[in-house]
């Protein structure tokens, strides 16, 4: 047992733990208060993780032209605030129908959530052995809101808003929530023994694999690619913001990871809550290191934008495992979430997939990598059910993105005009520049 | 009773509850422990209300002309530098006279706040059935600023420093804590049944009434309304800050609501907290959805500033009552407000009030919807009470301010010459510009 | 005894106390419990010290002229990277070698860091009468990161980026934490009494000596200062995020602060986090409002980075003993901290001393100050020890920190060609503007 801390740091305060051994404390923690630590955690957490939605909004306006700007902003308020009411009127309890599934361990329970009653007792809670069910519904909320936020930031700068926030109601009315239910809700891939700590697979790459259904059938940017097959960067109107946004990503993803203990009543509980913190941001740290030192090596200058996403691919890889790694496994999962990164940007250039901020290779091949990383940690994970339980969701939700893609692009076209592309989405479609006294374009 | 959640979604940490039970642990949580928790309670709930203040600054910062940025800045940052002297000085003691009232129920105790000592032991706490003192006035402090930063918004792009900060003490040493006094103090108001759970009325009215008086004495920005009767929009230099300032204040105001709460050391308090929470966030949701929606039928063309504005203004609405309705209720209170403002705005503008940032119909109109509703959905509230209060709160705010502003006008003059104005206050006034590479203006 | 707050404020939730009480519940705090509480400290606290890496990101940004905005964010990125990696591998066991020591009170341990396991329990945790390992290290790591972050913002707009990173890494793993040992991990320091809560001396005047041995290495920037001796003030290119980035500071500080009680599981550690909440913020708004109140006097117009700058110097002035003094004496630290900004800028820069955003004032100057002024409400303070420690840091820090500048200069050079400093170190070392779209340079 190490020394105390305590002793050799404070002085006044230090004396109260020992004081209060003095009077026979008891050591055990009373139930009630375990349930309200859970539901502390879900609160703290479910701030945290809220938070994200103002940080994809930030790295995502940072990383579109000036042009696009207001826009960028109108599609993440909004794509939010539908979220919050699809996850409402379906979403919940289709992730979580507590034995009341439609199709056993497929399909869920149909109808808007249900919070617990006012000032409600000990006797009357939904799960005296878990949380308060709002805390939990706040929690579980964010993670929907965010998978949406990934899909936005993939299709910048050319789709129109009303149909993307059209595929945002039915991804997060029905398609999140369905798989998210066949893990979380101790659906089929649960069963199976899938382990996806808090949602490389479940969250990330199931915006990723929106977002690349979405962005085949939208098509790239006008002269992002030339016809000679040379690819024409774009750049950022604001690398500031977009810098802001991933560290606001990353103060949220405590509270996504941590959060996903589900449980802080405990010692042993909340010393794994602080295990996740350690490792979680270890990796997003390594992640940000690794994309910094291989763009040096490869480009001869850092490039901070994949500096920034090796960031998120560092968080995204170890979100499937945040728990059981030791600080050293966590940095080397980062490294290689921030490598990924660094290859797979060009890698989706080459294949002419326009992704404007890079969000499929952080969240979708990131998230892959972190799904079959559990495996070196966990002796619980088996590589072919992670890998299975990956096909299947990645199947799912890109069939399914797909046809909704196709059916909106068949019935209002998805795909503003050229001249609309040229002119910025923002004057063409909202008739208002985020920042019209800088801006060269107005 | 439903199903655990905590059996199917984690593996390791879900059977430490169950482990606790079999140790025959007491349920009922000690009562040192009720108090630890609301005393961290209020400092969570403390900090993310602080943190409202930079919301508040970067959303007005977004929404002025960048020659008037630096200005907007310097008056936010400022006005929370006073605020938290005059609240300790006189505000607390007003607000809080705890039976030593000055004018029974109407003005409470003079001279400034003393906290509880270090170290303080359970028999030496001001209140052993209720917080930490400093956890209080913290949380208290946070609520008194907000109200003059929503002044600040109303009054930017003309109004002179110094006479904003002194109005800013003013505000914060008497108006608030007076009028706060009535309702949460134990004043007359709390003794005829008044019911605003966290400040719709207290807080948000009181800074659009005040902000309400300030515009109609200060007049309106030059070339805001023509000679002919015509309005000319004018529009905010950064979306992108005005949009991170919203996403902001939406955080803080999880706080804000849910620290309302002012315990969370038993079950049924902190249900109630996120009760709160999911409430907050549904009328901030739907509040933007409605501002959005409106937007495009009646404009053809959603307006970015309106859904920041409808956000806030769900926000203010469900904060007279966050805790009584259920999440539908919450969806349709706080769709109205976002609604107020779309309507509120322009018709503002016929009134030829200039308010810049839109504040006095999110903080005023809203704040007034928001009392209102509290109705629909807690039985415990009158109508006419309520309406009562309204007016009550309303007169002496507007009547106090008022004379404070023309005092103001007269003695020193509250408002920068046409010259400065249109120079912008960046320059004129401060000598500094805040984007001096970027802007046209410089 | 004042009467409760509760009963005149809420409504429903107020009895819940009570009612515990009419259970005979017991008062005093489990030891489980305990440890649980002070975790959780920890881990909030961690994450807002987190937080300020973003607030120093965006203070620099803000402060630097937009042609090295991108190369600001870089760097901030890249040392948080680095000093996370850094204190993994040496610098925790270094500073808590907890009985360890490679040279008695002097030198700690070498070695990386250890977490507890998985699932920790009672028995098996490395210290019952304290707080998760992991929740520790997290909390730490934060205080280290940002002293590499005090040292960025000095040498801005002028430094390569490799050697900066090489001395992060130096000063993470090495530097700062040998000397933080020497107070905070038990040393010769800690024994002789010297007092510093949260480290005005061990964070940020380590920042501020290591910023000024790198500024005198480095040399100020061109045209900084004219050869007939005239000082040319270079604006900041974004006082909106420079504000932001205050504001996020601010917030961070009160886990800089709070957290460093390093409990919460009893009335009396709890009720000391919340007053040095209180006395944080307050010092906070008194710097800020001297240095507006200041330059208003000394200059005729408020000026707004030195009220951000007088802000930050309140808050470092406050930090090495915000329990002890009351309100009203942490106005007075606070206030003396923003008035040494204001004179230390001039004085600085009479010194041909260039440091770009006044690092050197806020943590050095202020640091100092704080260090000192312990000794006027803690009466456990001795004056010649405090002055003897701030003397031993200084020389320690100063000294092997101007060894690691020179070598660094003399084997691969610190400081960018007068070509690339006069076009921007974004387009020189980096080939990528921050705001390609709106700068004057591009």
């Amino acid at each position: 047992m190490k020394l105390s801390r305590m002793i050799v740091m404070t002085s006044g305060a230090v004396l109260t733990p020992a004081l209060s051994f003095a009077q026979e404390a008891p050591a055990v923690v009373p139930t009630d208060m375990i349930w309200i630590m859970n539901t502390l955690l879900f609160l703290i957490g479910g701030f945290l993780v809220f938070f994200m939605a103002c940080g994809f909004a930030m790295l995502e306006s940072g990383l579109v032209r000036s042009k696009n700007v207001t826009m960028q902003l109108t599609k993440n308020m909004g794509l939010f605030g539908f979220a919050c009411l699809a996850y409402y009127f379906l979403g919940y309890n289709l992730m979580y129908p507590l034995g009341s599934w439609s199709v056993e361990g497929i399909i869920g329970a149909w109808g808007p959530a249900v919070m617990e009653g006012v000032g409600v007792g000990a006797d009357g809670v939904d799960d005296y052995a878990y949380a308060s069910t709002a805390s939990d519904y706040f929690f579980q909320l964010m993670f929907c809101a965010a998978t949406a936020s990934i899909v936005s930031g993939a299709l910048a700068e050319r789709i129109k808003l009303w149909p993307f926030l059209i595929f945002v109601v039915i991804l997060t009315a029905l398609i999140y929530p369905i798989q998210a239910s066949w893990k979380w809700g101790g659906g089929f891939l649960d069963g199976m023994g899938f382990l996806d700590f808090a949602g490389s697979t479940v969250v990330h790459s199931v915006g990723g694999w929106a977002a690349l259904a979405g962005a085949f059938v939208l098509g790239p940017r006008l002269g992002k690619y030339s016809a000679d097959g040379s690819i024409n960067p774009i750049q950022g109107s604001n690398l500031a913001i977009a810098t802001l946004g991933t560290f606001i990503l990353w103060l949220g993803w405590f509270g996504f990871n941590g959060g996903s203990q589900l449980a802080m009543g405990s010692i042993g509980d909340i010393a794994d809550v602080s295990r996740i913190f350690v490792n979680t941001n270890m990796a997003a740290a390594s992640g940000a290191v690794a994309a910094l030192i291989l763009t040096q090596v490869i480009y001869g200058k850092p490039d901070l934008t994949m500096i920034l996403n090796g960031c998120l691919a560092g968080l995204v890889s170890i979100t499937a495992e945040p728990l059981t790694p030791g600080l050293f496994g966590s940095a080397i999962i980062g490294a290689v979430g921030g490598a990924i990164v660094v290859f797979g940007v060009p890698l989706l250039d080459k294949l002419k997939i326009d992704d404007v901020v890079g969000a499929i290779p952080v969240h979708l091949f990131a998230g892959i990598w972190g799904t079959i990383a559990v495996v070196f940690s966990n002796p619980d994970a088996s590589l072919v059910t992670q890998i299975y339980s990956i096909v299947v969701v990645g199947l799912f939700v890109t069939i399914a993105s797909a046809i909704v893609w196709y059916v909106l692009n068949g019935v209002i076209g998805i795909r503003v005009s050229e001249e609309d592309e040229v002119k910025g989405l923002d004057m063409s479609e909202l008739g208002m520049e985020a920042y019209p006294e800088f801006s060269k374009n107005s």
